[in-house]
């Protein structure tokens, strides 16, 4: 399947639309989910086209997973958090939304269930936790 | 958090204890869940001991994540599916039952839901889909 330019996290790469940004480094780029499932939920894509784990070179992943694995120790310090969840969905079929690569990394608290899909969160409460993100991450 | 070598994966590893094997090369080994959420689940993970994510090397991931590419395309074509669901837990907060990084592939069709956690498989019809698996994969 072809990579679409103009999905939304090519839009947010390109500076099209805003995202709250909590971490870049040459091959990544990290945000938070406006649609929440946990407190903390972050979104973990390369900075460069694949449209998923399917298509996506050795060095995407790889790039990948480095900041998966820093984002996931940064909001396990930030929300006190005692594991973290990682999702990575590819094709609809697969319960994939946005066409681009991306990894999703929920912080996990005991006995807490993620919250239900497609709520949108309010962007205050967003940009107060990213805030905590990136103290953590300094 | 320390690495418990005597986690059912590392027994697994050792061939301690048997699991329907899937793929292996240097640095990684596949296998079925036996409780399986979707036909075909399989499970990657590194040859070496780490316990998530958290703790992993960069080599540790890099070589989980081609595998998990590889297997998402073995077990779409086994199963003429549509998608893959990746997984992955870390700690047990974050859903982790067993203490050896691993990455859940879970092939997906449209409209069908994951089955609920927790439910053992039939054995007979896990090797039959092993089979197609590993066919997908020669």
């Amino acid at each position: 399947m072809a990579y679409d330019n103009d999905n939304i996290f090519a839009k947010i790469l390109r500076g099209e639309i805003p995202s709250e940004k909590l971490y870049e480094d040459a091959d990544t780029y990290v945000f938070m989910d406006i649609m929440p499932r946990a407190d903390g939920h972050c979104l973990i894509i390369p900075k460069t086209p694949c449209r998923n784990m399917l298509d996506a070179t050795p060095e995407q992943l790889s790039a990948c997973l480095r900041t998966v694995q820093k984002m996931g120790h940064a909001v396990m310090k930030a929300f006190d958090a005692k594991g973290v969840t990682v999702q990575q969905f590819n094709e609809a079929a697969g319960g994939q939304e946005v066409f681009h690569l991306h990894y999703h990394v929920l912080p996990r608290h005991e006995g807490v269930g993620l919250r239900a899909p497609g709520q949108m969160a309010d962007f205050d409460v967003l940009k107060a936790q990213a805030e905590k993100i990136r103290a953590a991450l300094a």
